[in-house]
């Protein structure tokens, strides 16, 4: 998870402290390993991940307080069988989410980029949900689970960033990778004069 | 500061010997760490830091010299609550500033970043100030005092590059991240079909 | 071939375990050096490669499996005098395949750097075929082996990336970095004012 | 100078081999120091280096070859008071120079980075001229000696990049990066709907 936050940090795509990347360690019950809240993600080190329970509690810890964010990711893994959540701002997602607002997706065709997400074929149409974002936490979780599609393990929110599943961390990884990849390439097909 | 500039450098934002940051050490008297004048900062070492008084003298060394732009700096501490000062150059903070030139700052709204700025909610919308640029330091320093707002520690010189600012190093090195997000993002909106 | 796979993807042109690299070692029998399949090529480690035959099979290992796109590999070395043959992804690439699929290549003239490709001068003309993706190994190497022309040592495929080769590791290398560069330059010139 | 070589090669200004780096050791007689032909410059190492007399000969070792627009180099030494001469190739500066081609000239005016250029202040306004490529490098050196300006120490050559000077090596990089930072802003101010 450092190596993965380290070149994530390095690709600019957790800037400002912001970002949060967590791992499930078991089920029963509920352990997650999350990045803590307000650091900066390019210098974590192994103390500073923090072990949470099923509630959102530090376990053995009290004193400190996992991200804020992290009621987002629990809702993920209430809904979906994720093994790892990673979330990531970059200039290119917030630039996509602007773009094909109103028609509440991204939509990618064609790409053999498309592959790379599990499952997935070339001839797979996918669709990327775009939910509204908040400042309420509780409203945030609500809007990203209500837009958990089973087209794609991911969901972007509107001028804030993309949360990405998998698996395991691997496939986390992967499919950040790939949709940073895929959301830049239409963002850019956009400025060129036969854009789709 | 030296991982600081050192991160900035690699960004590109402190190219050509370009750019300055400072630090308050003391208030009484006032004491700033500051990085030397014409240097590249991509190969600092502690020895080239200055130790700065409140007039711009260098202390216990009269023969070495603060950067010319050191004035701005002591504008900033003397208005603000500032614990630190970065001031960094970069290709999107010049477009951003002749963008909006004629309506004098740079609109925020709605953007998850935002709340990377102290003290602000999602629900905010922060204006950043553009002011003139000069050659001549008195006036740049008066130019960016009198630009100094409320809403934000931060103002932008036109065609030259962003002043800004925090209680203490991080947060300072955190608002120069966030804005240079927010910056390069509202102008490649602007290429956008649909741009704001 | 680590330190290449290495300097591809830290410019990103090898993200989401995509892309793949090979080496001919002889010719008789034929062996090949290869990437494995699925692996994040950031992180490659010697005994990661796969020493390959004529038939795709792994030597003296047949519980590995070679990367699926090796097909494609072994079309161009059966056809061109390629020692080596790297395969990228890069957003540039894609977003030139995308421009110019209805002509069906993409056209080089009067660029500097079209003399880093073998046997160019300033004033040849290049064009870069570009030929349709498949998810079907066997047709995507029909279609790359289809599109090898004289003209460049290399095919472009349809929003997928582009296979290009060289005598040997070194040159396969440069016409890869060449033409990256030429790629970009040639979809950023569309969007300016008098682009060509 | 392998700083130097290393810091442009990372900033992908040294692409695919191209890209040459001179300093002058001595005038009487006339000692360069030289990057070697045809060597990838992110790897270069101090044997590397070439020591090339007044006639572009090898000192000492007549069996290597220096890089063959050395005469480049030489032309301007023996035109101006430069100690270092840095020759690199960029999207960007590519891109300018086919945007202003016509006007034979890039303009820069008002930019707070024109005065990182030897001897400028903001108020002056700096035309980078543009000289025509040529595959003959008697040719190329003609053009580029031609197209000596008073006004900057640089040269930019159509679709193949910039040759830039300074009294020494720290002030040829300066110089360097001054200028790829200037040409990167006139060309993306292009692309913004208010663009100059």
């Amino acid at each position: 998870m450092i190596a993965s936050a380290s070149f994530f940090a390095q690709r600019g795509w957790l800037l400002g402290t912001c970002g949060n990347l967590s791992i499930k360690l078991a089920d029963h019950p509920v352990r997650l390993l999350s990045t803590p809240s307000g650091k900066d993600k390019s210098r974590l080190q192994e103390e500073d991940f923090l072990l949470v329970d099923g509630q959102g509690q530090v376990v053995g810890d009290p004193s400190r307080q996992a991200s804020a964010e992290l009621g987002v990711h629990q809702g993920i893994y209430a809904r979906t069988s994720a093994g790892a959540v990673y979330h990531v701002h970059s200039i290119f997602n917030n630039l996509a989410s602007h773009r094909w607002r109103s028609q509440g997706r991204v939509r990618f065709a064609g790409i053999e980029m498309i592959k790379g997400l599990a499952g997935k074929t070339l001839d797979d149409v996918v669709h990327l949900p775009i939910v509204d974002n908040s400042d309420n936490m509780d409203q945030l979780a609500a809007n990203v689970a209500a837009g958990i599609s089973p087209e794609v393990d991911a969901v972007l929110v509107y001028q804030h960033g993309v949360y990405s599943w998998g698996r395991n961390p691997d496939e986390a990884r992967r499919h950040v990778e790939i949709l940073e990849f895929l959301l830049e390439y239409v963002v850019r097909l956009e400025s060129l004069p036969t854009g789709c």
